[in-house]
């Protein structure tokens, strides 16, 4: 069977899946509500709408419909740019000579470079339908304000994007993408915001934080009329988007016959590994199939193995709902990783709970091993990974390597974010053999877990 | 028909070319040889052989086969990346309102981001096939050398380049692809080679241009034991590699019933022109078939258009042969235009003598409203095109509009050749209104063309 599988498995444009997986309907215990942080009750819709589109706050919330449709203009848009192919790694089981067979989904064939568009897209389609005239966020290395510009072009709705300062001088490139596409990009702190002008004063040439511009972002889509914030990962409705990958690898896989053993992807927020694993972790949920989901975090900012499982802010300046989850503490102040896109504290609920359950399992990889396998993997696939998809490329790369010791012929998936061009500064350190791995100490970890907020039940 | 054509039209890859199609053998008059600069007489295969590949040589030379067998290794590795996505525009053509077909065939996909992939894997290839150590290049931008790394890693081929210096300091995040591959980046002049030396004596602190790279590249192939010189456009060779990309058009388009009416590309040395036209250009001189050929130039850099079909060097350091073909003159000296892939003095000998003939047509375009095209391409296909690129999409906006004037239905087919990430300087300028247009005098293009050579027959 395996020789008539070409290198790339193209869908058709019919093939794109026509609802969202919500794999919440498969967990027998869902995942922990987000709490109002002042009376520690679950949020409301309505409690929600001031700051959320309404048909996201109802994907937010639902947990039980398995199928959410997928409305058509976005599916028109997704024509544009998928089914992103599936690709079977040849090049790299011949170079590591492994009986394995690897695939990777490869979602970084657009524009923004990753896959943070398939959710960019149905954000800007929900707002547009509620008739607003735009929305805000947050971006740090930029990937999701970069999709999420494209998607609110597409549609001819205004954003506002705030952009961590020290983002804004350096990743120039990305920033200048942004504002192609007519994104207003406000370097944070700014003194546009009530937020910002306190920030700015108490501490003047701060490099901001991503804590701060998620701040400043709520605050200009809750005082602006007809403007909503929207955010790129963590949310169950991110995920649910997300979803889109997962059933296509589930649908090019069937297509060939071929069952997954085991599926790999990067965590940050999870927003990617999340979608990925959806349909077959409702499978293994359901009792249908069984599966190994592998999870892979930096050792730098290691969430799943080394943080709590407690409800805390999602954010560094406490202005968001509490979210139950793996947690360093909103505190946590990870080093200077390249792997932007995983530097952060928290987790997804879905995966959190699946995670606590042992669905899952999670690895972590240090930097340095990490863009050894980015290298190797360009040289052999010709595709330059960003770091932050890489991640999941080591732990292919790891599990390949033992197939080749026990001789099992395992089916290996993994998710390939995107691509690195924005990220050529990292490499540069590494082809300079500058790099270095920065694991955070046990005192570390204690003082960023020290900021989760203490109230019965959640004691750390 | 057109509503049962999909955003994008994919191809199998059992159906990736199994030649390249050579169009010389169509022509009736064929492209004038390459001459010896010091006997004046066409260049001999012996005379090649030190320079360039043995097979390569053979290519350049051959005026009559119509087909030339790909390798198997070579089409292997275009099963990486290849077929490549040809799109219907439909985004675009609702913005314009145009009752025009819009097709562009995407080569951006790959880590090289550009068309130059196509050739340099081949060139590799032959290049491995004679036993060869490695190659050297040079790159101004750094596209080529990108695609050139890639290639030269993927058959384990040393690989020397030598990188304008302003480039080398300027576009890191090129070099930093390229060191990734495993390539030796060389800023030009250097210290390295004899003719660097003397440069740097007579101009300390210069910035390097492309010609002194091509010598320093040149003198290093010729005096290590092992290596050969490549280049990525100009030559034969080149546009017969990249026919490969016409020719998936064509399989793509008969698929669907559908025949060109216009067909555009940009022009810098033309590779990628060449290559887009190569089979229909085939029909057209046949007499099986008419199309419209429109190529797209910078009007900063305008050799078609203002040049003289004469011999020149194909270098500023007249280090090489003499080519006939449309040339500014080897001393010319373009305005800083962002398209480095289109600032070239010369053209390829094949498309020099079609265009002369008659048998294609050819534009220019100015900076400012080819980054508009960019501009309004990008917000509503979601592709971010090289400036070189945007270039075609400018004409083929213009040719749109034209039919929404005149209520013809043509197809229109143009060559998207690669992605801007690594242009966003450019962008920003543009984004800040900076962006200038800076056209030839008169007197500047008659300065260029009193550096053509002067020999009986080629006078100016």
């Amino acid at each position: 069977m395996s020789n008539t599988i070409p290198y790339k498995i193209y869908l058709s444009e019919e093939e794109i899946p026509e609802n969202y997986y919500n794999v919440r309907a498969d967990m027998p215990i869902k995942p922990a509500p987000l709490l109002n942080p002042g009376t520690l009750q679950p949020l409301t819709a309505e409690e929600m709408e001031p700051i959320f589109c309404k048909e996201l706050v109802q994907q937010e919330l639902n947990n039980t419909d398995r199928l959410i449709h997928i409305p058509k203009a976005i599916r028109d848009f997704y024509k544009m740019y998928r089914p992103s192919p599936l690709v079977r790694a040849y090049c790299l089981e011949d170079r590591l000579g492994t009986p394995a067979h690897i695939y990777y989904k490869f979602e970084g064939n657009n524009t923004s470079g990753s896959h943070k568009l398939n959710s960019a897209i149905a954000q800007a389609y929900y707002a547009k339908q509620q008739g607003l005239k735009g929305v805000t966020t947050e971006t740090g290395a930029g990937q999701w304000g970069t999709a999420l510009s494209m998607a609110c072009s597409y549609f001819g709705l205004d954003l506002k994007v705030f952009m961590v300062k020290v983002s804004y001088e350096q990743k120039i490139y990305r920033r200048e993408v942004m504002r192609t596409y007519g994104a207003s990009v406000t370097p944070s702190p700014s003194d546009t915001t009530e937020i910002g002008r306190k920030i700015l004063e108490e501490f003047p040439g701060t490099n901001g934080s991503l804590g701060c511009a998620i701040s400043e972002a709520v605050e200009v889509a809750t005082k602006t009329e007809g403007y909503r914030y929207v955010l790129g990962s963590v949310l169950n409705q991110v995920l649910l988007h997300q979803s889109i990958i997962g059933q296509e690898v589930k649908t090019a896989l069937d297509k060939y016959g071929v069952k997954p053993d085991l599926i790999i992807g990067c965590c940050g927020g999870g927003s990617n590994f999340g979608g990925l694993i959806a349909p077959f972790m409702g499978e293994k949920l359901r009792g249908e199939a069984d599966y190994d989901f592998l999870g892979v975090e930096p050792a730098s900012c290691p969430s799943f193995t080394r943080g709590k499982y407690v409800y805390d802010f999602c954010d560094t300046g406490e202005v968001t709902p509490l979210a139950k989850m793996y947690t360093l503490g909103n505190g946590f102040i990870p080093s200077p990783n390249h792997a932007g896109g995983l530097r952060y504290h928290g987790m997804s609920s879905i995966l959190s709970e699946l995670y606590d359950e042992g669905f899952m399992r999670v690895r972590t990889a240090e930097q340095s091993e990490v863009f050894e396998a980015a290298e190797e993997f360009a040289r052999c696939e010709g595709i330059l990974p960003a770091p932050e998809s890489s991640h999941a490329i080591r732990a292919a790369i790891d599990e390949a390597v033992k197939c080749r010791e026990t001789g099992q012929a395992k089916n290996i998936v993994f998710g390939l974010t995107g691509t690195g061009y924005f990220d050529m500064t990292a490499y540069q350190k590494f082809n300079d053999g500058e790099m270095t791995d920065e694991i955070p100490t046990d005192e570390d970890i204690a003082k960023g877990l020290a900021t989760v907020p203490q109230f019965p039940g959640n004691e750390i």
